[in-house]
């Protein structure tokens, strides 16, 4: 068994308005600063012992994923990184 | 000018309780998964215009880290991936 540190980033699903990253967009361009499509979303991270990546993605989506996003309006993808320790 | 696509993760500064991620944290142990110190964050995503990976940094640590995350209690990291467009 290994240990990793997964990041799960849940957003609203393309195409669906995000108020809040409306209002966040405008203050960023009221600074002049030039960017686009701003959403904001939901960030969990946690550490797992597992034998892999395969196996922690598969857990992932078969047991969690609808604890951590809501399929119909939200869509999420997964960063793993494997800790180096003793 | 190129673009970029920006991820700012926002978490509570290690040592301080998250509540809701202990209790996504219980959830997930119910399940017999092996997870620990379970961290509930919020995620801002965004495009932007920009020379380089390094201006974007330079940006967002001057004028808008701030706006993202309460510099007493939070933390962020920040992840950049060059967009490739015509």
């Amino acid at each position: 068994m290994k240990e990793y540190k997964v990041k799960v980033l849940v957003l609203l699903k393309d195409g669906l308005f995000d108020p809040q990253g409306k209002v966040i967009e405008d203050i960023i361009k009221s600074k002049n600063i030039n960017v686009e499509n701003v959403r904001i979303g939901k960030l969990i991270v946690f550490n797992i012992k597992s034998n892999s990546k395969e196996e922690i993605l598969e857990t992932i989506n078969k047991q969690l994923a609808t604890l951590f996003a809501n399929p119909v309006v939200e869509k999420f993808e997964i960063e793993i990184e494997e800790l180096n320790r003793l």
